[in-house]
C-alpha cells in the first residue's frame, strides 16, 4: 500500500472529478448451487454498459476472510488502511447527526435496550424503538446530573442515540456496558488505562440514573453503550489529494464517516433519484463525490433478496442522471458484501467497477460478482482505489525521474 | 496480511469443521507445450466436482518466484508468515521423531553421507542407506563424548538423523558442515554470531569422531550437518483461532511442523485410505484437521511424471470418504510445486481449491492450473489461506462497526 506521503508528493492540480457511487453492502451470494447473486439477478442494462466500456475486480475492504463494519470498510473506499485508522463508533455516530464534537470529548454509540425482572438484557434494541419514542426518551436522561461533567444525550433513529460527556481529562480507554447477547446483564464500564479510570466511574454513574429514570419505560427500560471514542485526528482527502471533496449520504454513520475524510455533507433528499440531483446541482463545486446508498445492505441484512435485487435496479436506472454529468472517473462498488442468504455483512469480496476514458477496458461485458472475478483488476485490497481512481483522472503525476 | 492479533480478536467460538488436504507438491508443468499437467493429467472426477460447487486459484507460498522448502510452505499453509518464521530443519526433523527437545537443546539435520579418497564428497546421502543401516551407525555415534554436553543421535529414515547437543548456554547461530554439492568436501562449522563459538567447537569435534568411527563404514564414512536451531516458541492454533487442531501425516518432518503449529498428531498407517480412516475415527474430536499426502511430492522428485497422475487419481479415489463427513469447509492444496518436468520443489504457483456452503462458487468446472488461473481467488499468498478458511467456517465476528 502506498502512503499518504507518497500520494501526496505525486498528486498534481487538476480539475478532473471524480465519482464514487457506493451500493452499500453490495455483494452478495446465489440462493443455489450455480445460481446467480442479487447483482446478476437484476436487470441492470446501465451498469452492464458502463462494466464494458471500463473495467471491473473484486475488492477486499479489509482482509481476505475479514468481515468489516461499515466504518473500516468505508474508510478502505477512502484510500484509509482499515487496520491503521480505527475509528470509535460513539465518534462516527455523533458526526453522523451532526454533533459538534470537541477535541477531548468522549462519545459513545447507545441503545435503548430491555432488561426483564431479573437485570437481563433480553432485547439490544427494545423491540427497534420508534425513533419519536427515542427523541422522547433522550429529552428525559439529559435531567442526568454529573459532577464537572457537561452531558449530551442525542437521538439518533430508532432504538438508536448518542452520548457525549464534554469535561476536562476524559479519556475513550474503556470497556463497553453492551454485552453484546441477550441474557447477561449490562457490563459495568471499566478504564483499560489508568487515565481513563475518572471517565469509567462517571459514565457507570450516567448508566445508573438513567436505569432509574427509564425503569417505567419497558420495553426500554435500559441503556447500552459502547465505542467510546475521542475524535480522531485524520489526515483528510482535501489536505491529501488536493481533491474539494462532497458526500451525498442520507444515513448519519457515512455523512459522519465523509466528515472524518475532510469531505463537505451536502444537504440531500431520501431517495437515490435525490442523491442524484444533489450531485447535478453541486457539480461544479467539488471535484470527488462520494455517494452512499443504503438500501442494498438493508435489504441484505432482512435476508430480503428480491429487495436487494429491486435496489441495484433502482440505481441502474437512475445511472444516466450520473453518466450525463460525464465525470472524468466513475466508480460503482461496495464497501462489503451483505449477502441476502447471510442476513449479514460478510466476508466475500465486493464487485468494483472503474471507468474513464483512459481506464483500459477488459473483456467484462456486466456487472457482477463472476464477471468481476475474471476482471483486469482482480482481487485486491480496497484502500488501492484511491491511487487508482487518482491515476485514471490524470491527476497523478510520475513517481522518480 | 493480518496479524494474530488481529485476527484472534474476531475469532468466535464454533463447532464448524475445516479440513485441509496438502497433496506435497502438487504443482506441477506440462511435458510439453501446450500439454497438461499431472493434476490435469490425472482423472479426477470428486476433485473436479469439488471444484465445480466451490471457488479455486493459485497460492504463492513464500513469495512470486520463491522456491520454498518444506518448512516455510507448511507454516504458511497454518497461517505463519514464512519469512517472519523461520525454523530450522533440525528442530522440525527432532520433532517429528517424537524427540523431546528442550528450551535450549541445539538440533541439526544430519545425513550419512559418502567421502572419497581425498575426502570430497560422493554422494551427499549415502546411496540412500536402509533405514535399519541407520539406526545400527546411530548407535556408534552415541559412543562420542562431548565437555559439558549431553548427546542424542536419532536415526530418522535412510540415510537422515537427527543430532541434538544438551548442554548450557549452547547457541544455533552456525554455518553448516553439508556442502549442499559433490566433489567438495564437509565444511568445518562457523559461528556466524560469536556467542556461538563454543557450539561451533562442539560441533565440529563431533564431525571429528564421527568420521574416526565410520571410515571404515563405506558408503556411510562421512556425516553432514545442517539446519541447526534451537526450538522456537510459535503461537499456536489453538491459542489464535480457538481451533482443536489435529494433524494427520505419515512423514516426521510434516508431524514436527504441525506439533510446532499445536496441533494434535494422530496415530495413523501409510495409505491415504488410511490417513482419511484416522480421518473419520477422531473427526468428533477436533475442529480442524491438517491431512498430509506425501506421494504426490516424492514422484515428482523422482521425476516420474505418471506415477504422480496416480497419487493423484489415489487421492481423488478416496475424497468421498472426506466429504462424506460433511467437513464445513475444505480446502485442498499443496504446500509447493514439484514438477515432474523440474525434478525438485519450484516456484511455481499451487492449485487451491476450497469449498464452504458460504464460499461464492465461481466458474470453475475442474481442479488443474489452468483452471485455478482463472478462478475467482486469483494468485494469492498461502499465508491468507486461514483466514479464507475461518471466514467460511463462520467462524470469524465483523470488523469494527
Amino acid at each position: 500500500m502506498l502512503d499518504f506521503d507518497f500520494l501526496r508528493n505525486i498528486c498534481v492540480a487538476s480539475r478532473a472529478k471524480i465519482v464514487l457511487l457506493v451500493l452499500d453492502g453490495l455483494g452478495g451470494l446465489s440462493r443455489e448451487e450455480g445460481g446467480k447473486t442479487e447483482l446478476e439477478t437484476a436487470f441492470t442494462p446501465n451498469l452492464d454498459a458502463l462494466a464494458t466500456k471500463g473495467m471491473v475486480g473484486l475488492i477486499n475492504p479489509v482482509g481476505p476472510g475479514v468481515t468489516p463494519g461499515s466504518g473500516p470498510a468505508h474508510l478502505a473506499l477512502f484510500g484509509y488502511d482499515p487496520v491503521r485508522y480505527q475509528i470509535g463508533r460513539g465518534v462516527l455516530e455523533a458526526l453522523g447527526i451532526g454533533f459538534d464534537l470537541k477535541d477531548r470529548d468522549v462519545a459513545a454509540r447507545a441503545n435503548f435496550a430491555t432488561v426483564d425482572a431479573q437485570g437481563l438484557v433480553s432485547d439490544r434494541r427494545a423491540g427497534r424503538l420508534a425513533t419519536e419514542k427515542c427523541i422522547e426518551l433522550c429529552g428525559l436522561l439529559r435531567r442526568i446530573k454529573l459532577d464537572d461533567v457537561e452531558l449530551f444525550v442525542e437521538p439518533v433513529k430508532e432504538h438508536r442515540f448518542v452520548v457525549v460527556f464534554r469535561g476536562s481529562d476524559l479519556s475513550d480507554h474503556l470497556t463497553e456496558s453492551d454485552p453484546q447477547k441477550v441474557g447477561l446483564p449490562p457490563c459495568e464500564v471499566k478504564a483499560t488505562r489508568p487515565k481513563s479510570a475518572r471517565t469509567a466511574r462517571i459514565v457507570n454513574e450516567f448508566v445508573r440514573q438513567a436505569h432509574e429514570i427509564l425503569a417505567n419505560h419497558h420495553p426500554a427500560n435500559a441503556v447500552l453503550l459502547r465505542g467510546f471514542a475521542q475524535h480522531p485526528k485524520l489526515p483528510t482527502i482535501p489536505e491529501i489529494y488536493g481533491l474539494r471533496a462532497a458526500a451525498i449520504a442520507v444515513y448519519p454513520m457515512y455523512r459522519g464517516l465523509a466528515k472524518l475524510a475532510g469531505m463537505s455533507v451536502l444537504t440531500t433528499g431520501t431517495t437515490v433519484a435525490d442523491e442524484l440531483a444533489t450531485l447535478a446541482e453541486q457539480y461544479t463545486s467539488y471535484d470527488y463525490f462520494f455517494i452512499h446508498v443504503k438500501g442494498t445492505d438493508t435489504a441484505g441484512e432482512d435476508g430480503d433478496f428480491a429487495r436487494k435485487v429491486q435496489v441495484i435496479e433502482e440505481v441502474d436506472a437512475q445511472l444516466p442522471t450520473l453518466l450525463q454529468l460525464n465525470p472524468d472517473v466513475v466508480v460503482v462498488t461496495g464497501d462489503h458484501s451483505t449477502p441476502a442468504l447471510l442476513r449479514s455483512h460478510s466476508w466475500h469480496p465486493v464487485p468494483f467497477l472503474l471507468y474513464s476514458r483512459w481506464c483500459r477496458a477488459d473483456a467484462a461485458r456486466e456487472f457482477g460478482e463472476t464477471a468481476c472475478a475474471s476482471g483486469a483488476l482482480g482481487t485486491f485490497p480496497a484502500v488501492n482505489i484511491m491511487g487508482l481512481a487518482l491515476a485514471n483522472a490524470l491527476r497523478l503525476t510520475k513517481f522518480g525521474a
